[in-house]
């Protein structure tokens, strides 16, 4: 994406990580997903309370959530060669609006995570979602952390640690071509 | 609100516990509230997943979210003769948007959960969404559930009793007087 304006979400560059875009809103990878197809989608204006949001910004933001639940469902509630449908699975969809609910990047953002049945986290998903897993703003402040070398990782910093840029890149590039398909069918 | 027309949330009839309506949607108080404040919107269509909704429903949905997250704050945020912004606290905005993401009643709806740094509950928040606290399905069908009487009540069961319809009624007319100074703010 050379030739468009970096994106920014927060204080982060986020640009390689969007796989959608509207005048108003766009949609990114996660660094850190809960469960796969974990996305977030956001503002362009860095607005960052929900209550922020005009009218026009509230209809974008949550047109372009429904258009990525069809998306994710095509990838992740279908099976072999066929595509999925959104009432095939169902989805978690949250506004982590304010500190106190769990917010770590004080720019407005709805986070989409596809559940199926075979899903099993349950109850553990909301639990992920606001502890230090689910932690946005801190898989993103990571990247640029110094890195000590040499170290016996310790089981746990593996476990956690955040997709590298490349890996997020992929992924952003196959829900793009995914997103044009819907697109089309709307 | 005897002469209005019945409103219904899923197969369960919620006239009394409405304190907001619009033309596409409504809010209400919950059956059994995570946390004091907890609340939902709905649209009065009963789409069953948000993908359901028409680029109106939607706008109307959450920018009644907006309205109500504002009589929130005055109510909740603010202390002694304070009244409360929305900037004071935090809501946690949730849809359980398919039943492997916890939605016990097949009718969309959005729940609004202020929260405050004094809402000790933190990461339990969710969870209690998804299990039987947060059953909003559940509770409204115990309230036709056949009592027995003269039982000594277990302790986990009176807990988790529902509000009574006297209760809700007070508590949805005190928060429709109050959403009427939230219009005529905005």
């Amino acid at each position: 994406m050379s030739s468009k304006n970096l994106i920014h979400f927060g204080p982060f560059e986020v640009t390689d990580q969007v796989f959608y875009n509207t005048p108003l809103c766009y949609a990114l990878v996660n660094i850190k997903p809960i469960l796969p197809g974990h996305v977030l989608v956001i503002p362009h204006r860095p607005a960052k309370r929900l209550t922020d949001l005009k009218p026009d910004e509230v209809t974008d933001l949550f047109t372009t959530v429904q258009k990525v639940q069809r998306m994710l469902a095509r990838e992740y509630f279908g099976g072999g060669s066929t595509v999925g449908k959104v009432e095939d699975g169902s989805f978690n969809i949250t506004v982590q609006d304010g500190k106190w609910a769990g917010q770590t990047v004080a720019h407005l953002h709805c986070h989409i995570i596809p559940r199926t049945k075979d899903s099993t986290e349950g109850d553990e998903i909301y639990d992920r979602l606001q502890t230090e897993e689910g932690n946005v703003g801190g898989g993103l402040w990571d990247r640029s952390r110094p890195v000590q070398e040499g170290i016996f990782p310790r089981i746990e910093d593996e476990h956690r640690k955040p997709r590298s840029p490349e890996e997020m890149r992929k992924e952003a590039d196959f829900f793009r071509e995914q997103m044009a398909l819907v697109d089309k069918e709307v």
